[in-house]
């Protein structure tokens, strides 16, 4: 998933670290800063208290799904490698607030923000910050008791080699947690082509840059392939309709189409589609967050041990 | 969902009853009994204890899902529209022993068949049988204090009109509970166009007959619409991988792929692909259900109140 958060990183736009919409503003390109995007301007400022605890309500609602089950004991040494800006990050200094924090991340930006974020959302927290490749993570063998990764393989070309990578840092007995979402999982009321071609035209994209939207479902087999045992995976589901208008627009419009719409220059760009027909699909696919509306889409969370 | 049940039903194969595996039976082209399918001989018969007993947990895990949160007070009268084969009126008997039920559907064949399901599974229990159409049941208004409905709004060309039916011979306070899949939902890994292919063809057909074989997203909608109040909807995700190769065995191969497969004369028959290039898909599907494949799929369940 990408995310309503800037992300100044190196990556490519079709390779973006995905986060869940916690804060209003506009998911950025890639290396660029919160662009305007025409076609949805309110998206950029303009929040009333109201919309803001909203928007938190919709933020606290994934986060629980995501996070459900996840809690590491205190003086537990964690790693959550690739912890893009840190909006995952706070939620682990929630739920275990004397872990020991290792954040790694290849970029020094998105590290920058994700101190910030931490020193706004749990002052206090102590957090080892990596700036690093998770591929080359310059800790000793065994070096931590659990291992956090979530919205990262995505993004990567040899996603079962970081799995491996990151494996010998953690000792015997440790325990991996692995989230990922699946572009394929996203059902949208009314259900038109335009729409679809403009979700596919992001599993395209993310292909293209050498990542893989439709990750959630490879779960499985790239854990145990990277030899982490007693594997288990659940699939856990956004779905949001007319009864529950703080997920539709919190989690429909402002985490999904607006990672949707984040891809909109790369795609016309690439001479995948015309402006026209782009924003004829996210068009469409607003419909799924009026009220006659649904949306679904499925996250994959992965647990493991190593043996 | 259709099934692993012979189903001589008078419904064209697009738009045949769904079901889930409980029976090892082959899915029978609608109006015909068991066909052979000839790139699927092993499902027929020759199975061991074990086998049955695996197949069993299976729908087991099916029918927990499904069902999970519908029992019946004793003594409440329950119409079972659409009862079919009797599939899920076994289910309905189990956790409800003492409901006055009422089972109901178009297909006299169907409710023979249901008689005798039910009659093995559930001994001595008493269930009112009425061959009839859904869209206008002769019992009088407010007849019934719950609805159950699975598996039966996909194969009706108006499925707002059936619910405004239905809710006719509803008390008010009385609750409806429906139950549908979408073939939308359905991941598989590996993920290959052929059998990305095969699972369009499923939606076309089913389309073609009048049915929406993606009608699971639209439950919250079309509830409303019928003037049901407070209705909630739920998504409820079958997950099999190699973990659970009892789910991969009897859900996907056997239900999902199972029903896939029953489509391949009438793809073929109507020019929408050749039977190599639908066998060909259904070669790739059945590699989501060997050790290092993934399968996923969802369905809705939607619980609203008369008002």
């Amino acid at each position: 998933m990408t995310t309503s958060t800037p992300q100044p990183t190196t990556r490519t736009a079709a390779a973006r670290r995905p986060e869940q919409a916690d804060r209003p503003e506009r998911t950025g390109q890639a290396g660029r800063t919160a662009p305007a995007v025409a076609a949805a301007p309110a998206y950029v400022h303009g929040y009333s208290p109201a919309e803001a605890r909203r928007l938190g309500d919709q933020a606290d609602a994934l986060a629980e799904l995501l996070h459900l089950g996840t809690a590491y004991p205190p003086g537990s040494r964690v790693l959550e490698a690739g912890c893009g800006v840190g909006a995952q990050t706070v939620h682990l200094l929630t739920s275990g607030p004397d872990v020991l924090l290792t954040a790694a991340d290849i970029s020094a930006d998105s590290l920058a923000l994700a101190r910030a974020r931490v020193a706004a959302h749990a002052p206090g927290a102590r957090v080892d910050w990596h700036h690093g490749d998770l591929h080359r993570l310059p800790f000793p063998d065994d070096s931590f008791d659990h291992l956090f990764v979530c919205f990262v393989l995505e993004h990567l070309a040899d996603p079962a080699a970081a799995l491996a990578a990151l494996r010998r840092v953690l000792r015997p007995g440790g325990s991996v947690t692995v989230i990922e979402g699946d572009h394929g999982s996203a059902l949208f009321h009314p259900h038109g082509e335009a729409a679809q071609r403009v979700v596919d035209l992001l599993v395209r994209l993310q292909a293209d840059g050498g990542g893989d939207g439709l990750l959630g479902r490879r779960l499985y087999p790239l854990l145990t392939a990277a030899g982490f045992r007693d594997v288990v995976v659940g699939p856990r589901t956004m779905y949001a309709d007319g009864s529950r208008p703080d997920l539709a627009e919190g989690f429909t419009r402002r985490t999904f189409i607006a990672m949707v719409e984040a891809v909109r220059e790369d795609a016309v760009g690439a001479g995948l589609t015309t402006a026209e027909a782009f924003d004829r699909g996210v068009a469409e696919l607003r419909r799924a967050a009026e009220p006659g509306g649904t949306f679904h889409y499925t996250f994959f969370k992965a647990v493991g041990v190593n043996p």
